[in-house]
């Protein structure tokens, strides 16, 4: 496998030529305060290093060892301990945390950034901080000042990490239904009893305590999602005296064996009268788990694109070294036995779709994550928008960039040959640890639904409208003659995209099934036309400043093309198949399938 | 996992209602002496029996022990050497084998649906019989009739069994390069030296012996493909009174270790002056073994179908178990806490993808399997026209339908949530089974090439215009009103793929590399419109003979639909990625990427 280089430059590209960051960090108070180029540029090398020479050395053998499991202990996978106590001493678990409570307040373009490296250098290992940040989200938010100031402190600095622990055997998806039972007690705790699965993290010898973020039912809770609350239990209890104390009644009861991510340790936690403690309202917890939401969704599309970056370096690397076959077009290598394999349309073809896919899916995660910078520190309308795009994105960067990370590091795969079969290549790993997170965090059908039926359906078309409003704006603004290539097609894609909705949501007030049948299509369409936006607003800045750096962005338009040229044509399937409705999919009896 | 049923009545309805093999036979006097359809009816019943019980329980144990190596010496998966005398014993290991060595002599459109079964059961196992089966008719077309009644007598009636050793590790695509050698002896056999990798069944423990067939170079042969030369080189050499002798020179140097197949032994094979024997002629190494190209690469791309349908078999039965949330229309369930998921329109397209996709495949796979029949048994014109029907359209089964069995295991994975992610559900070990299928036998690209520049492209265009005459000899044969909503888009199809292979033709005469940088998006083009022809067919025959038997009929008429509705229109968006030419490939230079 090629040394992972974190695509530092791209980052920085993206985060002050194309979008600008630095200038929006200046008008938002609370982050200006925290972050500047300077800072953020410093953070993505610091982070490059130890993405690149701590945590990615580990990934092969954390494939080939894992996690073991013995009597209730979890026993990490080599190197873990050491590199996740360098990580945390790096004040790396602090990235995106409250100020208030020791955390770095960065905004989440930064932490995307962050999370794309990890997720590159080794997603197993990628988890276990991501977990605890996603918690730390939920606690700053909802959690009481006790709470913050005992346990988020600590999950910031990195002595304690953290779990959500949602999924039950009978109730993954439909949350409504889990049984894990919360009994009030005097003192104001309370006593959870259940059994959950599918814990990522849910026991592990990296940190002193892990603070497990429970779903629970109080006894008279309402049937349903409107009965769910959200309790804190410790794996180890805290003394007053902020010392840990006793054990709580919570124990790993085993771990899974999985496709991949072999060093995440995928837990079944049992709660046995395990004391808790109420974070934020009774009979609110779905709410506060949703807060965390909109990040960790981002965040695991960032998987996919992690996943899919490292497989690009790989292929790029073993395409060039690789001599096989001669050119169609007459023998490039007279001095070797063979041509490199770059010389190959479909080679090409395949490190292509990757090359302009992984770009295009940073570009449109840091376009989405600064909606929700806007929506988290923003005022007024401009953040009130801001809110519903990330609403109505943070679904597409969960599926689409899952989905494209499969489609990526298959292709990866793919251009090693037989090699890319081989374990120790590296390149099958990617396939098997990325391939989860298509499913978890709510699967990728679910997130189409969460798009299609709630954000879009939900707001009247009014969510997707503001990106469409936005997409013309672009359009209507940038008459430059050389942007015309990027811009027609582009126009073409966005009217598509408001013709599609609007008949989908017609079709949909006769047959509501229109909206699950259509869901993943639609996705999909969005997906390549917002991706397609980004691609512009990156063509054009690039026309702009190529002669400051020929090759950087030669290299982006070329891309460029080759996306509206090959890539977003992907649309037009989609939209014929969407065209045909749901009858086809439920004419059919369920016995005969 | 849902225990595997093989889908006899659906073969059987391919065979004999559509594409009425048996009148076939009745035509192919070699075959008819053979096989009549009582014949063929028994014989896929006892294969169901083998693959159900025998073979398809040792598929998940296979995964997780695997083989293992020791010293030279390979150990098969539990259970192996057992099923495999069980297998040999049933005759299976002389199925399609020709008759005058013991073989007993069955069409390739029987040994298809035969191999389907094993797939389905467990690609590994599959492998062991596929090897033997493929070599044995390449010594049974070119080998001296010595080897014949030394070799083949004993690898049909599976005592022995076969191999093919072709890659090493710096020539895999490109055979040219390789570089083991044949030193002619005084007694008229060859010194062997050389290493090869990938080689499946290299060594194992379930026969007395196994027999290499080696591609090597004599010492003054030309460069290139035309100085290789194809020999059989027996694990132990065989004495002169047909018993087994000394060792030869042939020594198991590694096993790889694989994303999937574990209980397929994939082996460095080392050859160190061993004694091996010419097939064929000297220098025409590569035409003897390209005689069983044909039919290991439909049997590598039915290995796509065998995954896909037993990954469907399993979604389905999950589908129809789990409850998980409410239809968008109200609930379905009353009485139960949650819908069964078949109500999502989303689940229903996963799994009406994966039904379609794959009884697509079937037929699509037997039309092709008996243009291999007719072009082995037939005469004439009819012979010839097969003959180019199966060169153009032997590519296309291995690459579409092993793109799509990685499509339908993946899907068949999806629809389980999380718990297709782990190991015991079964679910993920199709996708990593599957996954080789698109790299071996040569990589799809490799397969899209051969059909877009040796085949079509290769012909003038001929090849393909006969697939074309075929399908708009159907198109307007068929005049029934109700026939209508399926002719009418084929119609639109197969001119469009007319259009498409011309296009190509033309702009390839101006710029050589169209070819591969079409090439992928072409054989799937090819493959939607061919696979809309079967199951135009297929809607034929149902709706004549519905009254037989509405159930099945209806299912075969609603998919048909769906096919046609959902999964044909794929081909628009190829068609545009292959208008966009080859610019946007080759315009970026590689220092670029």
């Amino acid at each position: 496998m090629a040394d992972y280089q974190a695509p530092i430059k791209d980052m920085n590209y993206l985060l002050y030529d194309v979008f600008k960051n630095d200038q929006l960090w200046a008008t938002l108070p609370n982050l200006a305060e925290h972050v500047d180029r300077d800072t953020s540029e410093a953070i993505l090398l610091e982070c490059a290093k130890i993405a690149e020479q701590v945590i990615a050395p580990l990934s092969r053998e954390g494939d080939e060892i894992g996690v073991s499991f013995d009597n209730g202990n979890v026993t990490t996978a080599p190197g873990y301990q050491a590199a996740f106590q360098t990580y945390a001493e790096g004040g790396w678990t602090a990235l995106g945390g409250d100020v208030n409570y020791g955390g770095m307040g960065m905004p989440k373009v930064i932490t995307s950034l962050h999370e794309e490296m990890l997720c590159s250098a080794d997603i197993s290992f990628s988890l276990y901080p991501g977990l605890t940040a996603g918690a730390g989200l939920s606690l700053a938010k909802h959690a009481s000042e006790e709470i913050k100031q005992r346990y988020l402190t600590r999950m910031y600095n990195g002595e304690w990490s953290a779990t959500m622990c949602l999924t039950e055997s009978h109730a993954g998806t439909d949350l409504g239904m889990i049984r894990t039972k919360a009994v009030p007690q005097a003192d104001g705790s309370y006593h959870i009893t259940g059994n959950k699965i599918f814990i990522t993290a849910g026991e592990h010898d990296l940190t002193e305590n892990i603070i497990h973020l429970v779903l629970a039912k109080l006894p008279d809770a309402p049937a349903g999602p409107k009965g769910i609350s959200l309790f804190v239990v410790p794996k180890f209890l805290v003394n007053d005296d902020e010392t840990i104390g006793t054990a709580n009644h919570v124990s790993c009861g085993s771990i899974e064996h999985k496709m991949g991510i072999h060093a995440s340790a995928t837990c079944v936690m049992n709660f046995d009268d395990a004391k808790g403690y109420l974070v934020g309202e009774v009979n609110k917890g779905l709410a506060c788990m949703f807060t965390m939401m909109n990040f960790e969704r981002i965040g695991v599309g960032i998987q996919g694109l992690g996943a899919g970056e490292r497989s690009y370096q790989n292929a790029l690397e073993y395409a060039k070294d690789r001599v096989q076959s001669r050119s169609l077009s007459g023998v490039k290598s007279p001095d070797k036995s063979a041509d490199s394999i770059m010389v190959h349309g479909d080679v090409r073809r395949m490190l292509l779709n990757m090359k302009a896919l992984n770009e295009g899916s940073r570009a449109l995660s840091l376009y989405i994550a600064m909606q929700l910078d806007i929506a988290t520190y923003g005022e007024g309308d401009a953040q009130s928008k801001a809110e519903k795009l990330t609403a109505l994105m943070t679904p597409l960067a969960k599926a689409f960039f899952t989905d494209l990370g499969l489609e990526n590091t298959v292709a990866g795969q793919q251009v090693f040959g037989g090699h890319g079969f081989i374990r120790e290549w590296g390149q099958e790993q990617l396939v098997r640890d990325v391939r989860i997170a298509q499913i978890y965090e709510g699967t990728n059908g679910i997130q189409a639904m969460d798009l299609l039926a709630r954000k879009i359906a939900g707001s009247k078309g009014e969510f997707m409208q503001i990106f469409i409003d936005e997409a013309n704006a672009f359009i209507s603004a940038t008459t430059a003659e050389n942007m015309q290539e990027f811009i027609a097609p582009l126009k073409v894609a966005v009217d598509d995209l408001q013709k599609t909705t609007s008949n989908i949501l017609s079709a949909a007030s006769n047959n509501i099934e229109e909206l699950g049948t259509s869901a993943n299509d639609f996705l999909h369409i969005f997906g390549y036309t917002a991706m397609a936006l980004v691609w512009a607003k990156m063509a054009e800045v690039s026309l702009a400043k190529v002669s400051e750096d020929e090759a950087f962005h030669q290299s982006k338009l070329h891309t460029a093309r080759y996306y509206f040229a090959k890539l977003l044509p992907r649309r037009l399937s989609l939209m014929a198949a969407i065209n045909a409705g749901a009858e086809p999919l439920f004419n059919i009896p369920d016995d005969l399938f």
